[in-house]
């Protein structure tokens, strides 16, 4: 016997009341959880269960390796295949008994294995990509997502009502609508490929970021108003309470970014001591993340606007061996995390009390989730196309624009619906983990299979896709021209020093008359990029550090600023 | 409000009905712990407090960077200190009611925060001069234990049978020898360095790892034999079990270790990603630590040469940046775990609900700590030097000699109690989080006490005694005679193919006419070290990769071993 398996035994019951106390509930949340009528088995089984969860994410990786060069599959796909092989085995090995295999939680998603992915994007998202298509961005997250969720929920009211599939409500149907207008960013992120195709993952990748803050208004609307009735003043108080969120969000990522560089810089940690380098951002990024949590903002563009400052100044002060060191580190963590929750969502689809609610009409839980699908296809094209079309208008150099393949391309890469949906729904649909209504569960049974569904098939297809609408050299060679395709462009700044191609494609556009329309959109784009360079040059990087300032290499930011003026010249 | 928190209000019911579903226990293991009478309030205020933890952690590390200079603080102390002052700080703005400040967890410390520790410290120990003091860190770990243990409980019954400290049995005092005999390897590394003083570290350290099979061993008798009619019998069972738990824990880290070598040799994985080899080290060292839970064995054993295997043979297969990313990754990972604990400790300290029962005997209760602080330098004094004397007649050279400083050195950083001793008292005195007993809490509230005055005071004192004992010329010159101080070591293979010193100091030993006393003990050694190394080279590094063969390294280990072969026809 160790001395460990003794605790097990004699802990469990401590451990329920130690949680009543206040402060317990701190270390609860960081604490084991233990069975309330705890007996040695279930301890041992927790270990048992443990040790297989380990072993299963190994597997996942050894095969996601060996089946790399695969042009369809890929890690997710392989893990969640994994998880339903390995649920469908306890489910036989335990008769069926054992039902609930691996219960999804929203906690351990949104505390710990959210965080390390979203943070991971920010930090290793090609800046100058992303910012240039801000506007087109915001536009798709925001706009997009409001006529994704009008278009779902009213679908799902006018059939849904007619077929009789429980007693639902108005707010089931809005949460319906929220829930599917939820594009995962952790499945975009592992079909598409940052380097072969730049432009659709910032976008589609992006939108997936944005996205969240609109969802965060739209399920508060839907928990606080009457949105039967709602008044223009209502409207404004939305739209208002989007704009806060969304600065306020950014504000703090940002701000945490800017103070882990200062005080790396500061205090040179780098002359002592990599891993406290690596811990300060570290630790940084995570208590950007639960501050937002505690202000009520969005985490998720606090930590992914934190990783994009800490790539611009952080990741800079520190010594080359920190460099290495974090960017893989925090590139590793989300990997787990990603294979983690595509694991746990392959487990936890199997569980049969759900399934046996619906058992007596399967007919219709097919029915539900193949409207569903449908809704969620139609309720994305509604949004993409046009807003596509908007965004061309406002480009004024053809070479920009979004074409007809990429649009469709865009269209696909953001249906699947992952583990934000699951958690959604569970959040709506059940009470303590169980749903007594033959409409909820329906609704929560619908969830997972137009999550599996979606994560497989289009998952599935999107690769193949992406080969036959844009053939690699003809992508690759489209792309090279608006961003050089590099392990180096890692490290390129926000809006960067270099002498940038889009600056050279706007001389050619000014060259060609360009219309005063396009001329009045894009001028002020540049024109904050060339104060924003001006500023970081100036004040930010002097204050923060950043490339070329710590340790400092004789550079020429003047003379490589004075390039960037001809375009604003130009076309101004 | 965010989304998340709407979730927390719904899923704290959730929660509970879903653990004592068999799976849900296994998660459980991995999610976040929940108030059973959960309100909005007390979820909040756990992110409140997380968030507090994760910005004392931060500013543990900027002050502790700041004080590094101290030659008296280094940064446990320092989180000890911040704890403490929080833990008050909390305890008068809740004016005394919310005494559960920070409660201790088992599982947190036994499943979280010690694997990182201990797989860091066998991944980074340097392993030549662990193995070549391998019998002596096993006499002091296992021998000394038990001495230290048998003087403990004697003294304990002795002395507190007199002073009627409430009603304790047999079993607490043969407890409180098992609490206070194991050595706090988390504060050794703390206060010791590899680098200046190799020798004691790897004494100190590798006796604390051995310490942990020993008191596996002790707790397991304590609680199933009847030790006051013990027969020769159970005598050899219990020796017998010590070293079934040291081969299999031992072989199990071995073999977790060779297993990642092969695989991550076999399939390549550098050719691909950094991401999935740092992955699978991470995972297959915690699955190694769990499949030793799982088996009853001892953990920390197995993930010690676990992380020693990986340095030998896995860190050579990967790529540069995985080897860079993979020892500071580890070396941070158990950055944070330690200060983790520091803190954590230090603010439950102020638990006053134990301290409440010992408000009308605080003599009593400074009476009982500074018994139990007494035995503790005495049992320990008790093996340290007569354990030193005999390990000393085995060596031929009188520079390998544990000389009278460092016995006074080695007897002084191993008085340290930690986290380990906290865990066990907790174990052994209190049911259910709380304790009812007289007895049980004074015992309680000692080891607190004892806890935070060794690791403070001694703490405190072991740098600036080291200094004292061993100044650093004369310490350094010393040092390096018997093993090379540079960075580089990091990566000297177990037992490694270059030119040994030792070897030179051997064949003046042989020069000098040693005793056949020493040459018996010391041949044996040396021979192992031999055909290990020709073993090693032969089959073991073309199988699992290693230093030289990935990628292939033209090295003439053949020439090399042959220097080897010279003290052994010197001295045989």
């Amino acid at each position: 016997m160790q001395h460990t398996c003794i605790y097990y035994l004699l802990v469990s019951d401590e451990i329920q009341s130690f949680c009543v106390k206040g402060w317990g509930v701190d270390l609860g949340l960081l604490m084991v959880k233990m069975n309330h009528t705890t007996l040695d088995t279930s301890e041992y089984a927790a270990v048992v269960n443990m040790n297989l969860f380990v072993a299963l994410l190994c597997a996942c990786i050894v095969i996601g390796h060996l089946l790399e060069e695969s042009r369809w599959m890929n890690e997710s796909i392989t893990a969640l295949v994994i998880g339903l092989c390995t649920g469908a085995i306890i489910l036989l090995s335990t008769g069926g008994r054992n039902s609930h295999l691996f219960v999804f939680s929203e906690d351990l998603f949104f505390i710990y294995l959210l965080p390390p992915i979203i943070f991971n994007a920010g930090f290793q998202v090609k800046k100058k990509q992303f910012f240039r298509n801000f506007m087109t961005i915001v536009l798709f997250g925001a706009v997009g997502t409001v006529i994704s969720f009008t278009i779902i929920s009213y679908g799902a009211i006018k059939i849904f009502n007619r077929m009789n599939v429980g007693s639902l409500e108005l707010g089931d149907f809005l949460a319906l609508g929220a829930i599917f207008s939820a594009t995962d960013s952790v499945c975009t992120l592992q079909v598409l490929n940052q380097d072969e195709t730049p432009l659709l993952y910032s976008l589609v990748f992006g939108e997936g970021v944005v996205n969240d803050a609109t969802s965060v208004v739209i399920f508060n609307a839907v928990q606080h108003f009457d949105l039967s009735r709602i008044t223009p003043s209502d409207a404004f108080h939305l739209i208002g309470n989007f704009f806060y969120l969304f600065v306020t969000s950014t504000g703090l990522g940002v701000g945490a970014g800017l103070l882990s560089a200062y005080v790396i810089k500061r205090l040179y940690f780098g002359r002592h001591s990599t891993d406290r380098e690596v811990s300060i951002m570290i630790l940084m990024a995570y208590l950007s993340y639960m501050l937002a949590e505690l202000f009520y903002l969005s985490g998720i563009l606090t930590v992914f606007f934190c990783g994009i400052v800490m790539s611009h100044y952080t990741w800079h002060n520190v010594t080359e061996k920190s460099r290495v060191t974090t960017k893989h580190v925090f590139a590793t963590l989300s990997f787990i995390s990603e294979l983690f929750i595509f694991l746990y969502v392959g487990m936890d689809a199997l569980d049969i009390e759900k399934w046996s609610f619906v058992q007596d009409s399967p007919g219709k839980s097919l029915g539900v989730s193949s409207i569903l699908l449908g809704l969620v296809l139609v309720g994305r094209a509604c949004f993409v196309f046009p807003l596509s079309y908007l965004s061309n208008l406002t480009k004024k150099n053809a070479r920009e624009h979004i074409t007809c393949r990429q649009q469709v391309l865009i269209w696909w890469a953001g249906l699947m619906r992952g583990a934000v949906s699951m958690a959604l729904a569970y959040n709506q649909f059940t009470r303590s983990g169980h749903t007594q209504l033959h409409g909820n569960a329906i609704m929560i049974t619908s969830t997972i299979t137009v999550v599996l569904f979606s994560t497989m098939v289009f998952g599935l297809i999107t690769k193949p896709l992406v080969r036959l609408l844009l053939p690699p050299s003809k992508n690759m060679s489209r792309m090279a021209s608006s961003e050089p395709i590099s392990p180096k462009s890692f490290s390129v700044p926000l809006l960067g020093n270099e002498r940038d191609p889009e600056d050279e494609a706007g001389q050619n556009g000014s060259a060609l008359h360009p219309s005063s329309l396009r001329v009045l959109l894009s001028t002020p784009s540049h024109k904050i990029h060339y104060y924003w360079r001006k500023f970081d040059d100036s004040f930010m990087r002097p204050v923060f550090g950043g490339r070329g300032f710590v340790p400092y290499i004789p550079g020429t930011p003047t003379e490589q600023s004075v390039h960037n003026l001809i375009p604003e010249e130009g076309s101004g």
